[in-house]
């Protein structure tokens, strides 16, 4: 009897492997690490088989999978919504995710993704700013103080040079939260009473909140020229953010149009109102910012190649770490045609295993 | 800090606790219980959300995701296939699987599906023959001994009383394999050098060969009235195993027909010739078999609702036993909108973990 082979066990990366490792990189130089790899994977944006994501929705509830594969790596994530499991004292959002070897099939790393997805999309709102932010950009506004915005004032920081975040939320004991999640992080933190009060000044404003209605954080008497809006909360039908007049003023940025049209603040537009592909951008296709009074706006839901990029990293990051452990998931035979024969023999082997 | 909630842990099968189950139950025990729940499911097959699998091909291999949820339970399975990867001492096909609660989207099952796979498909296949098969079948021709064949012998003689099984195989090295796995079984095993020699006096011949090609495995002159074929074997694009002729004169009983029409043996007819779906006959819809001297075709690809029935199986069957390990894969912060506050704490509990 051989011992499984090297292939049969499949590196699983736990939530508690996850926080070990972001924080042996560090939180800052992970963002600053994740911005690259996505800013990579966009530049070569044709190479990925793209697809929507497959949604199968309850009344109560969405459960998606997320795939894409640039043909030497496959990856899929596993997400749900439910905006009612808070009440139950459950995540809104979980998720898992894998990546595959797309020359044999077999998985090459299964992982927590629900801290990675919440690194992965402030990597990505700070990649975009990058691009699209004015360059001199040092204050952000954070209108929304939920699970993603200490993750974002740090993305911003470490990517942009962000210095100053004006936090705002409906919710006093959500500001506190946030601010006291950010003291000692290098970041000026300053509690705002209002919406209004939170964009003094920023060149940045980011919107992430929680309610799934077409609601109005940002109307559009607020939002002055040259400013860039990271909008992340509007990312799925029936969820918006931001007065459909500040869209019409805005040169508007999206990730993958099929999805963000069904999904983005972009969704209370005509479906042929022009926008640009991020990664266009990124690859020299199209101009981003164009004047110093425009206002730029990145319509961001999430896309699977973010995914892929983050579980791609996370893969090279682990090597060499103890930061995961081996799940025996793929059924080895000595002789790929006996698999019942290894069946019938795993009684047998108590004594030697 | 309190420890992680119940729900934060994700109950894992393993391919060795996967392989301690099916014996600690009984391996023809577990396919007469695995049959039974897949006729249930197929028996309401309107309430499940179905669609084709979401498929990524490359030019060596295919990599899909089989999802399906009845509304109460979401399930899928990741499942590969390359036929390069046995020149390699690699599996062809390697499967795991996820089952999740659908009222709040949290996992409660992770899988190995290699093993599950192997008696899903022949839980399936002895299911369908219960149904279309002649009633005194009590022979079968067993024409590819791989690794599906032993399965597909047991599951015959467990749900519908087989007691001869006819082996036959080009490479008589895998007929000597498999019956020598079905030795001491109770299982009359003919072992045969030629296809014509093997459904002698068969009542069910089933076809489970390899060779991803339009392949003739049975020419219409060796087909006599009355049979029922179990089509294991031509289960994508560009493989097939019998004669078309053959099926012009067969009754055609399917799955799905959206995906049976591309991956089946009935790729090879016009795409509105008639088939059945089994779920019609299960539930009184259709009529099965109509005649003593009708040939019957089960034209078997596989479809995500086995896969859902097999994975509650194995959630029910798990209950209670040690056959499953907990993984940490759900993030789960005392205050769902603390996420970056757990991650900022992990740090310094490692003096309590």
């Amino acid at each position: 009897m051989s011992l499984p082979s090297r292939q049969a066990y499949v590196p699983f990366v736990s939530v508690d492997n996850m926080m070990r490792l972001v924080l042996h990189v560090g939180i800052e130089q992970m963002m600053v690490e994740l911005a690259a790899v996505i800013e990579a994977d966009f530049r070569r944006w044709p190479d990925f088989d793209k697809t929507p994501r497959v949604a199968s929705h309850s009344d109560i509830g969405v459960i998606e999978l997320m795939p894409t594969s640039d043909g030497q790596h496959y990856g899929f994530k596993y997400v749900n919504g439910h905006p009612g499991n808070m009440r139950q004292g459950l995540q809104t959002v979980t998720a898992f995710g894998v990546l595959a070897d797309v020359p044999t099939g077999y998985p090459l790393l299964i992982s927590e993704m629900t801290i990675l997805t919440a690194l992965r999309t402030a990597a990505t709102s700070a990649m975009a700013a990058k691009w699209l932010a004015p360059r001199d950009a040092r204050v952000m506004a954070m209108i929304g103080n939920g699970a993603q915005a200490e993750f974002q004032a740090l993305a911003m920081k470490a990517v942009c040079g962000i210095r100053e975040v004006r936090l705002y939320d409906i919710d006093p004991a959500a500001v506190r939260k946030c601010a006291a999640n950010l003291a000692g992080r290098g970041l000026h933190v300053v509690h705002c009473h209002s919406a209004e009060e939170a964009i003094l000044g920023a060149q940045i404003i980011t919107t992430c909140t929680a309610d799934k209605q077409y609601a109005t954080i940002l109307s559009d008497n607020m939002v002055g020229a040259g400013v860039h809006i990271n909008a992340v909360g509007g990312d799925c039908p029936g969820k918006t953010e931001l007065h459909r007049d500040i869209l019409l003023r805005a040169g508007i940025f999206v990730e993958y149009p099929p999805q963000t049209r069904v999904e983005g603040e972009i969704q209370q537009l005509d479906p042929d109102h022009p926008v640009t592909e991020l990664w266009q951008v990124i690859a020299g296709e199209s101009a981003g910012r164009v004047a110093a009074d425009q206002i730029t706006l990145f319509d961001s839901v999430g896309f699977a190649v973010e995914d892929f990029s983050a579980l791609r990293h996370i893969y090279q990051r682990m090597q060499g770490t103890s930061f995961y452990q081996d799940l025996d998931m793929i059924a080895d035979p000595d002789d790929p045609r006996d698999l019942f024969g290894m069946l019938g023999r795993a009684g047998t082997q108590d004594k030697v295993a």
